[in-house]
């Protein structure tokens, strides 16, 4: 986070969205409402930035999601005041692995749900001239914990800046409703995931160590920050366009 | 085309792709073959750089592709000796324009479908350890006629720093089928689609404007260098990644 103070930190992200909202000539935003943290983090800055009627929620629930997701995706819509369509995905899940020729595990059926969710979004915005409003953070996207083309594919990544220990902050300062700031990180990928256990490191030892290694250029200080800089190093193929000769 | 001898441009690409590919330790390529030049040139030049074992072929017909562009595909993967599979997406579209919430138009469809083939793509390519190879041209990328993170989506682009013209030059050198070669190019939304219908430029007009406005610093010239410099401004957004503070 550029700014010390969290007001500051809120004032630049609403100021971003509007002036990309204004640049592009669309209306609004849509947000991809999951039931967790940073999709909730993104929809409250949006709604502070542009006013609950120019923000549109979209849940979208797969065989994996929890009903708890559900309740809450409801309850933070409800807060901001903004409309929430609840859109399920798993007939065309089902469909697209009824399909010859693809392979159906956990992991490739969560990033094939993640890029089918991004195909929803723009449907739903471009019906709207809305843009869609990602919900990446700076923890997940130096680390490559997220969906080449997927969650990570947005017109507009508010918090993409923020480490995930500032999101949290942000929520705090936004009122974000509590049930959502307390409940463990998943990317839903399957039922009970959790980001932590798959990861292998609490989100506090990620934000730390990647702090860390861009103080000291990338040089890691200790055991943890190696294992770290693998995570980052294997995905930089997702921070980068395409590979070309352009 | 940095090189004036073809033979020189197919050695860089040829280089590019087994650099991109050694460097991820992928074990080969996917390319959506969709009939037309584009697909089947990256196709040629991935089987030069690669050999045939490890380049693989999928066509993705919807309800508008026509026969003639499957037989297309199947007559260029036979002469290149690679592997194709087809694999439809009627079904998967179908599906998902049966969800509530989507509008249905020929062109959200088509951009629905393009990410379909994406997300397709990738999970083909996953499951083989292979990477997406793109099939995009610096024609089509400069004025933004592709759908974001749809067949704009991959993680190697051979073709992105060649004009529409150059791909024809690829084509003739690397013996694609005249099939191919001759067609009228479409990016296949509906049945009958024709680029340059749709654009209501010719892809020589939008080589020679391109090129005489990236000379003269984008300054137009005359009234079409004026016309494609909107369809350029216009399509800023899809050659960046996201707007962020990061």
């Amino acid at each position: 986070m550029l700014c010390k103070d969290i007001g500051c930190a809120v004032t630049r992200i609403k100021d971003l969205i509007r002036q990309t909202l204004w640049a592009s000539g669309a209306r609004g935003v849509v947000v991809g409402i999951s039931g967790g943290i940073d999709s909730a983090v993104a929809a409250a800055v949006a709604v502070k930035a542009l006013g609950a009627d120019h923000v549109l929620g979209v849940h979208m629930p797969s065989s994996s999601s929890s009903p708890l997701d559900h309740a809450d995706a409801e309850e933070l819509c409800g807060t901001l005041g903004i409309e929430l369509l609840t859109v399920p995905l798993d007939g065309v899940v089902a469909a697209a692995f009824a399909v010859p020729c693809l392979t159906d595990d956990p992991v490739l059926r969560g990033n094939y749900t993640a890029r089918l969710r991004m195909a929803t979004l723009y449907n739903i915005a471009a019906a709207r001239h809305y843009l869609v409003c990602g919900t990446s953070n700076k923890t997940e996207y130096m680390i490559g914990y997220s969906t080449k083309w997927g969650d990570s594919a947005a017109d507009i990544q508010p918090l993409l800046h923020l480490w995930k220990k500032d999101v949290y902050a942000v929520a705090e300062e936004l009122g974000v409703p509590r049930s959502i700031i307390e409940k463990a990180p998943s990317a839903g990928f399957w039922e009970g995931q959790s980001d932590e256990e798959e990861l292998g490191f609490s989100y506090q030892e990620l934000d730390a160590a990647l702090m860390s290694l861009e103080e000291h250029g990338f040089v890691p200080q200790n055991v943890l920050e190696e294992q770290v800089l693998v995570l980052v190093n294997k995905s930089s193929h997702k921070r980068i366009s395409a590979v070309s000769l352009l």
